[in-house]
Parts: structure tokens; sequence; C-alpha cells
């Protein structure tokens, strides 16, 4: 009602609106729709509340694919539709145990196995302990690592203020400290887990034994921040010591599973694509609600706020939520692989898959000429505290999609507390705060919409 | 060690620095303290969970004016010392009770006395309802609120992107409800609580009877917001239905209690003063981590920056833990009243007292020129995500205060979240994240630095 007596008004008002006044005006309708008409703090709720964790390849994933896909076509897109892609299936089976054994001492740790990691025996591993750490270390280590458990433990560095770049800092050791250690002879390891506080959740997350021979496969896990901290200060009185864990997980044959794809057709260029998507598979530990619940429904959002104010975009936008970004990426792969079967044009991809908080910018990954030009779209943004514009990787999902020339940009939000749930069985739906979701929504809506009404240049 | 290696480096490096990157490297420094090596987060901790709440006049508003003030005194700085003040007491007494009486039915809802109300008789109130959206409203409805419990059920707008220009929209019904129904004879008020989710905790907070004569006090307690929209629900289908609550505050007689003060004495202008401070108070329903204890570890925290880093500030640097901004503002008054009879030059004023989140910027109160120059300061913050200086209130405590000429401003963190917490049970230590806490204790210091070195323009 609102909106059609607002068009009526500017239509009647005798006065031409400028581009300026027209695009502030529609920041505002976007944003008011997501902060008081929204759906995505509901569809999240259903996610993680009544579905929960979405592993690849788990019936709670396919639970999802089969959700997202009913709540899409209630919202009147012109087309919704499943899109096969054959997964990865790892099973983390019995919960792990770990214990630092010192003298006659044992003390129980927080552990979980690193997905893609093979189980221990049935009895468990129990070896003395090196601590590393680099990966680099390891080289300077050689044969004293020898039928050792490595335990890696650089901590994030706190003094960077945007915490993505001290995960990016310290991921080689939970990535690939398994397969570096197992060329000099190491029976296990494990990593401090990727968290900035001190606290007992283990964060899980991919790790690759890369192109080691399966005969040379260890057992991989993380440890919580304050099992870290201990077993680092029990070392030093006690450089003897072992550390014994116990894990059962396995991971099985690949199986089918779907990215979930909508589309609102373009009006005057339909061949040209506009992508917004999340991913729908999370870790196995909790309901995934900031990674990435949240990024699922704000882009299933976006294309509703468009509906709701009856845009019709000019391009064809195109919401998909990608199967399998967290231990094989095979959604994203498979996405491009249809896509380039369909000589399909995209010229713009924007992906949420940096948690919930409240939004703060994009990182473009454009040549020069579109990033300047999107630069001089921030003021339209700052009245909704958006302000940070950034070169910078647009996300996993999108990495492998190709066009004659595309834009990609990935949601920046607040990223102080994204590591004190990211992988870890704290990653639920009450850390989610419904406005921050909401204004994240809206912040991607509106980038979707000045994309799509300017183009990008070619 | 660090630092000092960098000085030296700078010394030997045989060019002459800018001003710039002079000002570059100290924030930095500054940050790197905070991130690295702060005592904030472990003062709150001690605030919020071995003291607890700190209504003015409590033992526990004590406790924590003899804590931080021993804090203080290990920092080294020059000078700590006690500013006496009266301040209210006013006690909640037993927990309150309420329900909506419809028909036959009755059902529980959360409430709490608002602070400053009278108590309700012993054996509490019941009434009929009136729901009103405005206190304009009641003037409309005139003799038939005579007899009622009137029913404010105006909700926080959720369009508004800063939520507390939502809470100003709103809170005239907290302060001014009871008073305003009582000249139409109400018998009570309940209040929908300033909150922008849907939750159980009704949010406590100050309110006014101004001069109405105390024969014509009513009682008058917040309602949660789950509450309200239950009570307006039942009222659509029972305009007949009572309510009924009982609780049994009470205000007392004024008591002594104190502003806690330390001082790092300026080497150049010592008779000029800048004050950084947040208030010591709290509700009584939570510990009030957000509300104010963080203000307060984060204005300490400013001052053992500059003590860590060595810096010796030009202008006398003076922290300020105000007692008693939650009902009644009279530390604040205090310290403007003996900053008077000791004709002492205030040149700059900083508060935080918004929540402990994320910092995104600063409000000013401030002359153009001032401001201005300021805003040239912006490009030194924007590396950590500090982007908004706006012109708007500094804060309650600094309010009071005057001088010569005087520039004052109010830390401004990410707001989505403070109404979630603000004067309700939930505000509570588990809803600090430590990296937030400490950036704003760092963007707090790192503009003290600035007016340190620059001065205002006078």
């Amino acid at each position: 009602m609102k909106k059609t007596f607002l068009l009526a008004a500017l239509f009647f008002s005798g006065v031409t609106l400028t581009a300026q006044s027209k695009d502030e005006q529609m920041f505002k309708e976007i944003y008011k729709s997501s902060l008081t008409n929204s759906k995505c703090y509901s569809w999240l709720d259903h996610l993680s509340n009544n579905i929960g964790s979405r592993l690849s390849g788990s019936e709670n994933a396919q639970k999802a694919v089969l959700y997202t896909k009913a709540q899409l076509e209630t919202l009147g897109l012109d087309k919704v539709y499943l899109q096969e892609v054959m997964v990865p299936k790892w099973v983390r089976g019995e919960k792990e145990t770990a214990y630092i054994m010192d003298n006659k001492a044992k003390t129980s740790v927080p552990i979980c196995a690193l997905g893609g990691s093979i189980a221990t025996s049935k009895n468990g591993l129990a070896a003395e302990v090196i601590e590393v750490q680099t990966i680099a270390e390891l080289n300077t280590l050689g044969d004293k690592i020898k039928g050792k458990i490595v335990f890696f433990n650089r901590p994030m560095e706190q003094e960077l203020i945007e915490t993505f770049k001290s995960y990016g800092g310290c991921v080689d050791q939970r990535y690939a400290g398994a397969k570096e250690a197992a060329k000099f002879g190491a029976v296990g390891t494990i990593v401090r887990s990727m968290n900035l506080r001190l606290d007992d959740f283990p964060h899980t997350g991919n790790q690759s034994y890369g192109d080691l021979p399966e005969s040379k496969y260890i057992p991989t896990a993380a440890i919580s921040t304050n099992g870290a901290e201990l077993l680092s200060k029990s070392l030093k009185s006690n450089s003897k010591l072992k550390f014994y864990f116990k894990q059962s997980c396995k991971q099985m044959e690949d199986v089918l599973s779907y990215n979930v794809i909508g589309e609102l057709k373009g009006s005057e260029h339909p061949e040209k694509i506009i992508v917004v998507g999340g991913h729908l598979d999370s870790w196995d530990l909790a309901d995934g609600s900031h990674d990435d619940g949240a990024g699922v429904v704000q882009s299933m959002e976006a294309v509703n706020i468009f509906k709701n104010l009856g845009y019709k975009p000019k391009n064809t936008i195109r919401v998909v939520l990608f199967m399998n970004e967290e231990n094989g990426g095979k959604g994203g792969k498979k996405y491009e692989e249809v896509a380039q079967l369909n000589k399909e044009n995209h010229i713009f991809a924007l992906e949420s898959d940096s948690g919930g908080f409240t939004p703060r910018g994009f990182n473009f990954e454009s040549d020069d000429a579109n990033f300047k030009r999107i630069e001089g779209w921030k003021n339209l943004f700052e009245p909704y505290l958006i302000h940070s514009f950034t070169k910078g990787h647009g996300g996993s999902d999108i990495d492998a999609l190709t066009s004659k020339k595309i834009v990609k940009a990935g949601l920046k939000p607040d990223s102080q507390r994204y590591f004190d749930y990211h992988h870890a069985a704290n990653d639920t739906f009450d850390a989610i705060n419904k406005r921050e979701l909401e204004l994240g929504a809206a912040t991607m809506a509106s980038l979707l919409y000045l994309i799509d009404q300017n183009g990008i240049i070619e």
C-alpha cells in the first residue's frame, strides 16, 4: 500500500527526480522492507532449530535443500530448481576423547577431528608431543618428529584489526599440518583452534592430505584454545608427557546433493545474470547459524525484498544456495560447469559467507574502472553505516565462476565475534541478532539494485 | 622492549618523520597495546562477576568505588582520589509480580518497577487497562483514564538504523508516562520495555513524577516486549480485562557516595584538563557490563595505554568514574560544581556510555572550527574501521560540564545489540566481547592523544 502511494506521489509531484534521489528512495525502501517485513530471521530459525547442522551428504543437508527450495517457491520467482552435484560425505562418528598424560595425571581436553581426517585406531593413539609454531619449523626438526604427535600451536594474531586476516595467517596449520607432519613420520597432529578467545570449544574445519598416498594418512584434530594453552604449559614442565586421542571419523562414498537456485528474470537483459548466494552446508558440530545459515537467508531475503517492493530487475537475478562449501567446494564448481555448458553470461556475483553480524561494507574482486564507479556509490550507503569498500576476496563459492567480464563481491560484516563461533559447537541461532541479519540482507539488496540499474563496465 | 627498539630505530633512521607518520605510529602502538596488553576485560570481569549490580547508594556501588580507586592506584598515575557526592537511594525490594486477569484466566507476565517509582499497596493493585501509544493520546482520553492502569505500548521504531534514535523516540513513555497519566487520575502505569527484540526481559530505567505532589504519585513498571504484545492482544479481545501488579520499591534518604578520579599531570599545560569517563553505577537487575561497566574500564584503559607506552601528555588527562548517572546524574553535576569552585579549565571531555560493542566513531559537541579539524583526522582512524564522526550528544555525565571553551565527545559503538541488554537482567559479562571492548578503549585513547597533541581551537 505504502509503496503504491509513494510511487503515485512521485508520479504526480511534477518534478523530475534526479538519479540520486531515486536511488536514495530505493535504498530507504529496501532497508525498511528488511527491518520491518523480512523473512530471513524466521527462515534461519527453521534452518537452525528445526533442521540443525547440515554437513554435506547428511540427511539434514537434504532437508535444508528441500526446505529452502519450498520457501523460494513461495516468493513468486520466475523459476526455482535444483542443480545436481556429487559431494563428499565425511562422518565424525563417536564424540572424540583426548587426554594429556603427564606422569600419572590424566587431564581431559576438548578436541574434535578435523574434516577429512582419518580415525585413530579403535583404542586411540598415544605418543609424545612436539610443539611447533609453523610448518616451516617442521623442516628444521626433521627426524625428531618421527613417531610423535605434532602440536601446531600458533595463535591467531590479536593485533590485526580484521580477524579474517588473523585467520588467513594461521589456517595453514589446520589445512596442511597433517600432510606436512606425515612426511616426517609423525603419527598424528593436534592443531590449536582458529579462535581469538580462550575458551573450551574446539573448532573443526577442512584439512587435506594433498597427494600423500593413503597409507601415509595420519589422524588430525583441533584442540580448544584453553586446551592448547594447557598442553603447551604442561610440555614446558614435562617434554616427555604423552597425548592420547581417539576419534572414529570416516570418509564415505560421494553422494548426490544439490545447489538450490531461484531466479527473477531480467526485463531488459535476461541473458545477463547477477548471482547472489551463500552456502547451505555447515559443519556438523552446530547448526551453523553464522556459517553460513546467515548468508543463505540473506540471499533469499534479497530477492524477497525485490518482490515485496515490486522491483522488476533489468537483468536476471539468481539466488544460488551452494552445497559443500566447507569440505570440497563442489557446489560452486558445479555451478560454473553448468554455466559454461549453457554459455551463460554472468556480470556480477555477490556472496555472504562471513557471518550474520552488522554489515560494514564489501570486498570487491573487480577491475579498476568498475571499482572506481562502485566507490562513487558509497555516499548512498553511508546513511546505513556502510563505509568500507575494499578490494579483496569475494567468496569461495563464487571463486570458480568465470565469464566474459564479471565483478565479484563479498559482504563484509563486523568480524570481531566471527571466530568466537566459526566451525564450533556454539555457532547457534542464539548468537544471531535479528536486526544485524536484516541489515546485512538490505545492504546486499542495495548493491544488487545498483548493479542491476547500472550494469557493469564491460 | 619493542617500543624502545622502535623509538631507537626511528631516531637513527636519519629521516624526519612527518606529523602524519608520527600519529600513524602512535595509533598503531595504542591499538596494539589495547589488543595485546590491556587490563580492561579483567577489570570488567571483576566489576561484573565479583561485585555485580551497582545501583547508587548500594553496598556494591561502594565496593566498585573502592575497587576502581585501588586499580587506578596501581597504574602509577600522578593522583588518584575520591570526590564526595550525595546520591539518591532507591531500592526495589521484593521481586515484582504481575498478571493479566482475563475472566477466570490469570496469566503471569514479567515486569519490573521503574526506578524512582513508588510501591503498590501490599496486596498489589488491580484495575482495568487503557492502552495508549503516546502521551499526547492521554489528553484526548481525559476522564476515561480515571481509575485505570494506563498501558503505554509504543514500540521502538525498527526502521531507524541507529537504535539510540529509536530509543529517543520512545523513552518519554517511560520517563514521564506516570506523571502525565496521574494527572488524569490513573492508578498506575505499565510501559512497554525499551527493547527492539521480542523477549521476556523487562527493562527498567529512570522515571520522574516531576512536580506532582507526593500524594498524587502512582506506581509504574515496565513490562517485557512479549508481555506487552500479549497484553495488547488480550485487550483487543476483552477490553474489560484487569491487570494486576505488585511491587514494594522505595525511595530512601540520600546517601554519601563518590566519583573516582585519577590524573596524569600535563607536562606543558597542566592547567588544561582533558576528561575521559564513564559511570560506575548501574541498574540493579544485572551487573551492568554494557551500561556502563564497559565505559568505566575503557576510560581506565585509556590512561593505562598511555602509561604502558610511556606517553607523557602535554595537558592533564583525568579519568573520572561518575556516580549516579542512572537515576539523578548527581556525580556529573558534582564534578562540574567542584571544577567551577577550583576555576578549572576543561578543554575536552570524552564519555563512553553506549555499550562495549565494536566502536564505529564518535559524536561531537563542538563548534564548526574544531569539528572540521577533527574531521581532518578521520584518515588516521579508518585503518581501525572507525568511520563515523558526527555532531551529536557527548554523554550525560559530561553534560553539566562548562568551561571557557570545551569540545565534548561520546564514543559511538555499534548500536544494534545495545537495547537487547539495556537496563535488563541480561546486561551481563557474557554479552561482552573482549576484542570489541579493547578496540573501544584504543579508539578513545587515540582521540585523546590527538586532542592532547593538538589542543583545541580556543
